[in-house]
């Protein structure tokens, strides 16, 4: 998934940098933000936010569940894909402050009579009860020979978008970021809705989708359909109880270099990060994958990144942790033009277009 | 495209009706609604409204432009469906009365470097001029395997999702319209983007796509590209200009049985329509397609439709000419809580799920 949004001017997050094709498709978009002058749009970091009134701001956000449809298809199981789906794009929605209200989902389907169908709307109905959202409309597309799947006529696209409310007052721009302040990372519940390129390729090619794995504690297709998950209780409860949250950062397709989004000069030092969760050390042991790859296209275990000044960090903890996420400082903002992440555990550091090695 | 939102109550207009896995997965959305009640959720014709403050929502929509691209694949010509994207979007946006802020578009491409994403955001960009709405945000997401085009690794879909703002007391419901109260149809540009299943079976299985037509006047492929009209700018004219607008039908899948939306008690007759253009009667001879399918399926000549009282209609009709666009009263509403909408010149009367012959 490569977001735009928010990036046009910092296209070097999107991985899509220097192809040709993607650069002057934007171009033509980028217009078309003068065309409806009297609206104020804001172009924010993961959701963009268009001013309503002096106060009142919405946040709209969109994003599909990817190739990870395509897990679903191998294992049969459709219940979850929908959590994702509402994941995906509420998590970017309180990344700018703002409280998701709802989502529409938009379903592309090879045949609309497959009963996996419902299962895409209960996995949907879940992901809206624990993200506080309604779903009050959608689009429904039989599209049969636009879509694909592994098997035939089981193809489908899942794709949501997301509207959020917020206080023009209390938009998080990350604009204040300072030296010192701290970095906390709550867990992901695992791969998420990124990196399954990769991850289909490596462990896909070696195990059975069934094959069940000791150290996963579960089959292989079971940890790679474990929804993403859902960070909207918690970010609200700590917009709610005044933390001065800086920033939040929903770890997504490009892993920690999402950090670099906030226009802060600052850049992050991860010296706190936990030790990777079981999927990630298999896939990079299996697939002999070096450490800066790893940091390019995974999560590693964190799912949203929080920054605040070092008196708040203990609080934003003890808030994920109520409920049951668990939270570590992961590092500090350290005062860097280059915005740099370094993360030493791993030897890599995270610059405009990748990671590299350290030297 | 089947558009839901909006119509969950009444999926006699869906066409996805009796379809079990659908109306399970309905079950499913709709106990999403529940699922943050704080946020008052009204279901609109056809966008969503979600009311901010006392006097401001926002109507949100989803579409796609469906197997019309295929045909922008075959022309190689993809700097107009983008127009199309805008246009199913924004056109669902002012039927509630809103007036459209902006949209996300979301690609999903098979191969991202190829040249024609390019000529999509060019269309998009024409489409946000002509609606008057920025796109300030997106998604582009590369699936390989999930998507297919007619040449190989040329698919592509294009969804757009709009927001726009309506004043709460200005919502238009169309729970106002009484027997006498006129129907004023605005010209559609052509096929818009709906029915292209049947469209393409029928012409593209007789002739060939760049096969010039002396009744359209242009090759069959361009006739069938020919963008979606737009009707932001007449609409919001009506509306700023005084008009009593007691609904705005856009006509889409489904056709005329569209009318059948508004929860009035009230049936329409259709007996000024104006003579179907000819990409509609050749499709009909060609295809020896019924009367009652034609009605099921295309939007025969109009893609707006306005239901004003007698004294009004002939302002719509000039404020839609000053923007070129032919408009004529086509029809008027009468009392009938089975809500029939008749074609005498097709012979067809249009009722829950299909248009019927007339006996």
């Amino acid at each position: 998934m490569k977001k735009r949004g928010a990036s046009y001017e910092r296209s070097g997050v999107l991985g899509l940098e220097g192809l040709g094709s993607f650069d002057r498709f934007l171009f033509w978009i980028k217009k078309s933000l003068k065309a409806h002058p009297e609206v104020k749009t804001e172009i924010g970091l993961y959701a963009t936010i268009i001013q309503l009134t002096p106060r009142l701001g919405i946040a709209l956000s969109t994003d599909g569940v990817g190739t990870k449809l395509l897990v679903a298809e191998m294992m049969k199981k459709y219940d979850t894909v929908g959590i994702d789906c509402v994941a995906m794009n509420v998590n970017d929605i309180i990344c700018v402050g703002a409280r998701p209200l709802a989502m529409l989902d938009y379903i592309a389907i090879q045949d609309v009579r497959k009963e996996f169908l419902v299962d895409l709307g209960k996995g949907l109905y879940r992901g809206a009860v624990e993200a506080e959202i309604s779903i009050p409309g959608g689009e429904i597309a039989q599209l049969r020979e636009m879509v694909r799947g592994l098997q035939p006529s089981m193809g489908f696209d899942l794709v949501g978008c997301a509207v959020g409310v917020v206080d023009m007052k209390k938009v998080i721009l990350g604009d204040d970021i300072r030296e010192g302040d701290l970095l906390v990372g709550l867990a992901s519940s695992g791969l998420h809705s990124n990196g399954y390129t990769l991850a289909r390729r490596v462990l896909l090619s070696r195990y059975r989708v069934n094959q069940y794995l000791g150290e996963l504690g579960r089959t292989v297709g079971e940890e790679m359909l474990v929804p993403t998950r859902i960070y909207v209780r918690p970010a609200m409860r700590m917009l709610d109880s005044g933390v001065r949250v800086k920033a939040f950062y929903h770890i997504t397709g490009d892993g920690f270099r999402n950090l670099r989004r906030a226009p802060s000069a600052c850049g992050f030092i991860l010296d706190r990060l936990p030790t990777m969760p079981p999927v990630f050390k298999l896939i990079q042991r299996v697939g002999n994958i070096s450490n800066q790859e790893m940091a390019n296209t995974f999560n590693l275990g964190i799912g949203l990144a929080v920054v605040v000044p070092k008196r708040d960090a203990k609080r934003v903890i003890q808030i994920s942790r109520q409920f049951k996420i668990p939270a570590w400082v992961i590092g500090r903002a350290v005062a860097d033009p280059e915005k740099k992440i370094i993360i030493p555990s791993l030897d890599v550091v995270g610059k405009d277009k990748k990671f590299f090695p350290l030297d």
